[in-house]
């Protein structure tokens, strides 16, 4: 299983925005959108041994999971609609029970250290300051956290570093989140694949 | 300079179509944007040493040039716009003089075959049957040939070999163009940055 933490700074808590201006009064859930599309789909394909995780605000975590989720589009839009509506249901999500409004799209009313106390694999932080990718064992179980458009807090980066394993860049340009998920999947797909055009 | 060429088999010729349904009426056009976004965007920044062609129906080709693009945002539904705009100029462009509606973006009536003729540099064919390619040497002046959500017709398989220096596979799971695009990016970003820890 690999997973995909992104910490959304920004994005609505509730499902009250406009389709039509998701970078701006969305808050960029485009951006969040596209995560979503680059960890779990493929080319006519989903990746269904994928989960992945929006933390908003600190308040609501959404998880898409690539095993049960169901026509699931690549287009910004249709993911919106589909997280706006798990959004609209939060009032419903209480205590640790989550609400699941359609199959394989979860909501929790919680935030970063409860969702990540609960993870069960490898944290991997996503940064520029850290080990280069080929020179890092492939982590089993990997969990990726990653950030939006904006650095991690430091009350974040504090927290994520106590729970990752160790820090890995993928390369010497900043990526957004979404092409960071797309390159550590290709690291991971090509591990075994490359391996013996390498010698 | 890298350049980016991807065939958009049922993408809108003309600007006449709606922003709020790019993957149905405007045929896919959600996929385009998002190569637009994944070739010329990183975090916080533009390549200002890429260039993307968008040859539309074989039919129109649209070219967006990292160096002179202005304010371009990652998300689809503003670059769908800008994008509609230059189809929306299409008839201003006559014989083999593009039509510029905003900087950095050209509009010429033109197809696959002409675009192909016109290239300086090295075209390369993304596709799964190629060579692995970290044993591929990175090409100078890399021009990747992509297909959007369709594979190549015959025809165009046909005329992407003439020109194709070499054929090139990513890895083994087949990816979205966009997704092939950021890969890609990756592969020549990482060249020398990665290459004292592979021993």
């Amino acid at each position: 299983m690999r997973q995909f933490l992104i910490i959304g700074h920004e994005a609505p808590t509730h499902g009250d925005f406009p389709l039509d201006d998701l970078p701006g009064s969305a808050g960029r859930f485009d951006l969040l959108c596209r995560c979503v599309t680059a960890a779990l789909l493929y080319s006519h394909g989903v990746r269904t041994n994928v989960r992945v995780h929006l933390v908003i605000q600190d308040e609501v975590t959404i998880t898409i999971d690539g095993g049960t989720v169901r026509r699931l589009n690549p287009d910004e839009r249709s993911t919106a609609a589909r997280l706006q509506t798990a959004l609209d249901h939060r009032d419903e999500a209480i205590g640790h029970q989550p609400v699941e409004p359609s199959p394989g799209v979860a909501l929790r009313t919680r935030g970063l250290e409860p969702t990540l106390d609960d993870f069960d694999g490898t944290p991997v932080l996503l940064h520029p300051d850290g080990e280069k990718a080929p020179a890092v064992d492939v982590p089993s179980d990997p969990i990726f956290l990653l950030s939006d458009h904006h650095e991690f807090t430091a009350g974040e980066r504090e927290l994520l570093e106590d729970h990752a394993v160790r820090t890995v860049t993928l390369g010497p340009t900043p990526l957004h989140a979404d092409q960071a998920i797309t390159v550590a999947h290709n690291w991971l797909d090509t591990e075994g694949f490359m391996a013996y055009s390498d010698h």
